[in-house]
């Protein structure tokens, strides 16, 4: 990868130049996760993608000299925005179950939604491709702990106990599962009904019900 | 599709060259899930998958004419493989919450694997291509309710009570959820955990612990 998303990096210059660029490199990334999400990898081309963002093609180009990097760093970004949209969810209201069911409510939109489909498009490009796998893979666990971290804070667990460690990486793997049901059908009823399910265990298992 | 899996077809007059023809079709539909799950989508064409199974590329067309119906009937050929996968998972040892430990287990392994990675293939090309979406859906919900099926009979669930289905539905999330999870990272000893969890929950759920 060339070089890190502008969130991560350490405070620059503050200058109208360095403004401008920022907010192009944001705008390439953003408008890759939106073309992956909708158009597939495959349609997905630095020019293709440098088009639909108004960009022309060297710009792109000035900020990502290949595909791969191009690719590799919007899936670091959108990885990044989801982090952030589990940090913004609101310290969920109430008390025991009810509690737990706005947590697993909240963890299954935020791993579900555009930014999944999108991740699906690389994570599958990669499933057979070495060298994409390998640029993916430290950004996939990074995530994966990210994630973690923020639904054991939610849920208040012990995370040092084995089984509520694993019982909050279920319900992370019952979220994916989730995703991916939904990105061929539309089944926000039946996703209901399985959340409430699902957070009613989780509740019993937690002492919270 | 052009025509109906020779396993789903009625009996047809068994002449040498009709096992000929049926074991060519069998032969291009196992290919096909092979290179879907090891090279990919964009590279399971006609021809590619015609050479990797020692057929020759008009032999392949004279039972496909198009890509498309390759790609759709081996999808059809591998749900069909999974669902009897399910049927012949031995029928669980021991009760309570061991049982349902073995079954999840099972359920587990039978949605994940190589089927799981060649249908992924196709999910996610279809998740942006309407057409190839719409040849998919109807195949996906009759895997669904097959597995369904088969999920609850193991099981021994009552079906009819709707937490108890809610349950089996989130138990088959979840192991697409972990089949995904397993596409990028072979996480078996975390996965046994994970599985080990959910089925202590759902054994309580079902009052067999």
């Amino acid at each position: 990868m060339a070089d890190r998303p502008a969130g991560a990096a350490p405070a620059a210059p503050a200058g109208p130049q360095q403004d401008r660029s920022r907010q192009t490199r944001r705008r390439l990334l953003e408008t890759t996760v939106r073309c992956l999400a909708t158009h597939g990898f495959q349609a997905s081309t630095v020019g293709f993608i440098a088009a639909e963002a108004g960009i022309s093609r060297g710009a792109a180009q000035h900020h990502f000299r290949t595909r791969e990097a191009l690719i590799v760093a919007a899936l670091e970004h959108m990885f990044d925005e989801r982090v952030a949209l589990l940090d913004r969810l609101a310290e969920p209201a109430g008390a025991g179950a009810e509690r737990v069911h706005a947590v697993v409510a909240g963890l299954v939109e935020t791993v579900g939604g555009d930014l999944f489909r999108a991740a699906l498009q690389v994570w599958t490009v990669a499933a057979a491709d070495p060298e994409l796998r390998a640029a993916v893979l430290p950004l996939e666990r990074r995530f994966a702990r990210g994630a973690h971290e923020r639904a054991v804070r939610l849920l208040g667990v012990d995370d040092t106990d084995p089984r509520l460690r694993a019982l909050v990486q279920a319900t992370l793997d019952l979220a994916r599962g989730l995703a991916l049901a939904g990105v061929l059908t539309d089944d926000a009823r039946r996703r209901a009904r399985v959340v409430r399910a699902w957070s009613d265990q989780l509740a019993a298992a937690l002492g919270a019900d």
